[in-house]
């Protein structure tokens, strides 16, 4: 038996058209050229930024063996099912790779590409709650096994058939989503724009509003979207070429300003053509309106921008500000979502400093607190792409073949 | 003194674009044209319904004397600015028309144009909720000023210098607020499309969720718009002319399901080139998210378009229906947002039949339960325009031409 672990980043958290609808696995049947659904083809091209793993992780464990009598797929410990279109895909295109590249021949050193594998997958956050927990999962997968059959070339194209986020997530740092030109797929590719170390001050604050599923799948929603809202088409077309280069030059001036501001409209403009779309989708609640005016009146009160929000498939928001801004925002928001039990656990992740609110602070942005709306907040900044867990024992999958029983 | 008394429509009550952004009041300066600000020119032309006065009005009584000593003005009970830009367009538009008609002589017989005014104003429902008060208020002023002074002529134009909107509510029925060319505005005016009269089937539910004021005008908010989304300019130059002639095709063929379709899709579209503003404007709130899924499950059970909503600068539901449907969906909505206190005023306005709700409907189409969600439903259809009110003891201002102190 052969086994590999990788623990991949989680979040391909978008900073920007991430969230913009065509980010996402988008089977494309706007006026001027239809695309197929299975190949998840954009509409227009995105970007993203890949988030830290030591805070937001998916771990997936991929092993094969000629003891195994059948495909076999464990998510967070539950068996689910490996025939998924999604996962054949994935696993489809990976073997065709192997078979490729040993010329049809049989390596024996190589492994066998007619042992049955199984495989299993951790997220150390609530999935489907719009943390992008499908992009951090088909990444993670797509380079387990390419670790598994020794494919050593860039697989974003794989990772794409899984879900179309997930080419992003093949990437540290700041990543471009190429839409691409042909029919096949083959230029549809993730790209990295600048590493994770690019911009240092960076930082990333997630706030979890809610663990509940989201209502509608992203991909479902965007299939709707597609065919049913006029603004997604003009956005699409007109709008997100133009947005795309200059978010771009933003990302490598390291402009603040010019990054802020861009990432929270495109985040608006991403929600608007949900809305647009019939029936409408909705993914920000009441909180998360609280949210984005919270981040309003911050920046209003220092006459610049400190803070940008951006929100994906649900609720959450995910907070962009630079170091020396951390402190302060994240008391705002202990001030204005006042925890309601878990107060000690309120902040996680990355350490964050303490914080003094001037009155003057305090009068201007804060409003009547509403307690327990924000869970917790996650602090975070960019981070790699998926890594190989070098320690045995944080494999998921036991000298048996099977998930390890977790104490 | 000479006193008229209007009791005008409330709520020029938006079948369809009057929800459109460029429906209401619009200084505009999109590519391609600026027009000005003080004319209030919108940057497309809208469709609107008039409700019914019996459910919803402003009551505007206009008094003249060469006793008054200056022009004053009070809303719902108390004095407010009689300055304010768009009072004095109106006050300042019937005078020149009405000196224009005089033929720059002074006629003995009529009211002379040098007294001065008082003008009280009342609604008999929360202002500033999305429920269109300025659009009656205004309607109901140039009404009562147009009397007093003996015009005649079609003032459509004049409301609209007072609130883009209430040019719409000068008529009845249904009216098309036409866009019109020419940049002082002359051709910028009100038109009936088909008269309370056309459709006797037609209802209209208002389903009140709050009284607060709304946190943006919606005029301001308008402009926002304009200067900062870039979904409006689309939707203003290439959706809603389509979906004008459409909609208006519907209304003259009574076809509901075309009508509900359309009045939903272009509500929420309005409502996404909110959010697609910057900063982003939220009209909407978790109980109108709560409506419009419930009246998505109640047509999908019953197979077609049963109910459509509409929302205008707020949080409160218009919703349409026909006669047939009036009372299992006014049951619907008691299911869903069980009144909290006032249960017996719960419905209001025209009577409403008791209904059982089917066991297939209950599973189907209601979820949990959020009480006192809906603080109640206002029953209504659509109605005339402006009327004059005969009852001198209705009237506003009392023999010394000041607000009679209300019982």
């Amino acid at each position: 038996m052969l086994c590999w672990s990788i623990s991949a980043i989680k979040l391909s958290c978008h900073s920007y058209p991430s969230h913009a609808i065509p980010s996402r696995a988008m089977p494309c049947s706007l006026a001027g050229g239809k695309r197929d659904t299975d190949l998840i083809l954009p509409i227009n091209s995105s970007l993203s930024v890949t988030l830290h793993q030591d805070q937001l992780k998916t771990t997936t464990t991929a092993a094969a063996s000629r003891d195994f009598t059948e495909d076999r797929l464990w998510l967070n410990g539950k068996e689910a099912d490996v025939g998924h279109p999604r996962v054949q895909a994935c696993l489809r295109e990976v073997r065709r790779l192997a078979r490729k590249r040993r010329g049809g021949g049989e390596d024996a050193a190589a492994l066998s590409l007619s042992y049955k594998i199984h495989i299993a997958s951790e997220n150390n956050f609530p999935t489907a709650a719009g943390l992008a927990s499908s992009a951090a999962g088909y990444a993670c997968l797509v380079s387990a096994l390419a670790r598994l059959y020794g494919l050593e070339e860039e697989l974003s194209e794989v990772a794409r058939r899984g879900s179309g986020s997930a080419c992003r997530s093949m990437f540290g740092g700041f990543v471009q989503w190429q839409r691409g030109e042909r029919p096949d797929g083959t230029d549809s590719l993730a790209l990295q724009v600048a590493p994770e170390t690019h911009w240092p001050e960076l930082r990333v604050l997630v706030l979890v509003v809610s663990g509940e599923k989201k209502p509608v799948g992203s991909t479902a929603g965007m299939q709707t979207s597609v065919e049913t809202s006029p603004l997604l088409k003009h956005r699409a077309e007109v709008v997100v070429p133009e947005r795309l280069a200059q978010m771009m030059q933003h990302i490598r001036d390291r402009d603040f300003e010019g990054f802020g501001q861009l990432a929270m409209r495109d985040s608006n403009q991403f929600h608007a053509t949900c809305l647009d779309t019939f029936p409408p989708i909705f993914y920000l609640t009441d909180v998360s309106r609280h949210i984005i005016a919270l981040a309003h009146r911050y920046n209003a009160h220092h006459g610049h921008t400190k803070v940008a929000y951006s929100f994906d498939a649900g609720p959450n928001a995910v907070i962009f500000a630079l170091t020396d801004t951390v402190a302060e925002f994240v008391e705002v928001v202990r001030r204005s979502f006042p925890p309601a039990t878990n107060g000690d656990q309120f902040v996680r992740g990355m350490p964050v400093g303490s914080a003094v609110l001037p009155p003057e602070l305090v009068a201007a942005v804060l409003t009547e607190p509403v307690p327990g709306a924000v869970q917790y907040i996650l602090h975070t900044k960019p981070g790699p792409g998926p890594q190989l867990v070098d320690d045995p024992s944080q494999h998921l999958l036991g000298p048996d073949g099977l998930p390890r029983s977790r104490a």
